[in-house]
């Protein structure tokens, strides 16, 4: 019997901190993962285009027949989760809902913060889950639109970054959480920082590991789990030259990242050089 | 007679800098922008992925009947320009020909040096347009990614930026270049911050006058130039929603940015919300 893989995608390379724990946790699964790298970031950009980005993806790893597709992108998750949901006939997970469960199960003050890209803050969507499993728990979030852009430029313990963090966060700790969610899968890549800047009493929640969980529960009780004893491969998308993605996930995996092919989601893809 | 009307993108809003000299030399013409927001930045993307967005905002705005193009996003014009000349069937205007020539111009001690994108310092475009028109100059450039989104976070007069400016710019000064072009239409926002850190003798150079003279200079020369006693209409697209555009838009023109329309540059536009 021929076992389905799970497609996992993102606006770029973020979301392979969430792949890299579904392989942990699933080491027999075999994985598909599209990075949008021509069109990222889609933090910045409004939820009716990253939809649609979404929508076209989640069409290109169903051709491939995935069993179930991971949202490893907060602002996608944030913005079009449910219509995902709707129109796909698989199940499908993001990594708000498991983040927000893992903050709510953390915090002792019920003070939780989160951080993200505009587009994810602007759509509430971590205050709203975070308030469904307890509507006690008082959130503050904000937006840190820098953080990406450092991320990506390598500048994770310098002083920009460190006066970057303390500008934005700096309301978060005079609020006094004890719980901050890292809303956006490049910041674990800046954990050293956001952790001295907020202080040790802070404990930072990030999505992936209980994200990993989540799928793993869903394949189980589907009976979609494949055999431990086997070994998944891994295949990898993106949509702009992979030269780049091959470079910054490798930093991301530990140099464990296979070949990476290029694809166009556009219908004019037969008109490209 | 009707007159065409002048056509000009960008990524994004920074070309509206360009927009505000060619109207402010020539009055007299219609221009149609097009930002595009659903995919900006460009200056991270490859020149293969930047190119065939290039085509694909070239062909929208030709449906549109323009006489001249102008490209007024340094990376489009340092990777596409040459492509688009060839496809095209009116003049195409770019802006690294008209700064590089204001920079061979203005500098006394011969070094001159280029910031801009990631995209548009790999492509060398600057230094070999400055070296063309006097191979004895020599040509320093420094990628300076975080600059777009510092401009597009409003940060363009705190200690984040002056920071960052420090440590792009400290090479070239080291290098004692007594000229700078500002090689992204995003950086003349952050004129006064990268003025002060190179220092009083260095002068600095943006593309967007230049621009507008070179595109003065051919339509008078082939006939193309509208009556000075006529009033030009300015027409904006945008491929994201307009939101964001119009906020930093006005920023830009003083408050005078017209109607904002969303277009789909895509061929499965028809498929959208």
């Amino acid at each position: 019997m021929a076992w389905k893989a799970i497609g996992i995608f993102d606006s770029g390379v973020g979301g392979l901190t969430v792949l890299k724990e579904i392989v942990r946790a699933l080491p027999q699964e075999d994985t598909i993962y599209l990075g949008d790298t021509a069109r990222v970031p889609y933090g910045t950009k409004s939820p009716e285009t990253v939809s649609r980005y979404a929508r076209q993806i989640a069409s290109f790893l169903l051709s491939r027949d995935i069993k179930l597709l991971v949202v490893a992108c907060n602002t996608a998750s944030a913005v079009a989760l449910d219509s995902l949901k709707e129109l796909l006939p698989i199940p499908v997970v993001g990594v708000i809902e498991p983040g927000a469960r893992r903050a709510a199960a953390v915090t002792e003050t019920g003070k939780v913060g989160v951080i993200g890209t505009e587009g994810t803050i602007r759509s509430s969507a971590y205050a709203k889950a975070i308030k469904r499993m307890n509507p006690e728990i008082e959130v503050i979030t904000r937006a840190c639109p820098l953080f990406v852009p450092l991320a990506e430029e390598g500048w994770v313990d310098n002083e920009v970054v460190r006066l970057t963090a303390r500008l934005y966060l700096r309301g978060l700790r005079e609020e006094g959480v004890d719980t901050l969610v890292l809303g956006c899968t490049h910041y674990p890549l800046l954990k050293g920082v956001i952790s001295e800047v907020m202080g040790e009493g802070v404990t930072l929640v990030d999505s992936a590991e209980e994200t990993a969980r989540t799928v793993a529960e869903i394949l189980l009780g589907s009976g979609m789990l494949r055999p431990a004893a086997e070994q998944g491969n891994h295949h990898y998308f993106v949509t702009d030259v992979p030269a780049g993605f091959i470079k910054v996930g490798n930093r991301f995996l530990g140099g464990q990242l296979g070949d990476v092919y290029q694809v166009s989601l556009e219908d004019d893809a037969a008109g490209e050089g």
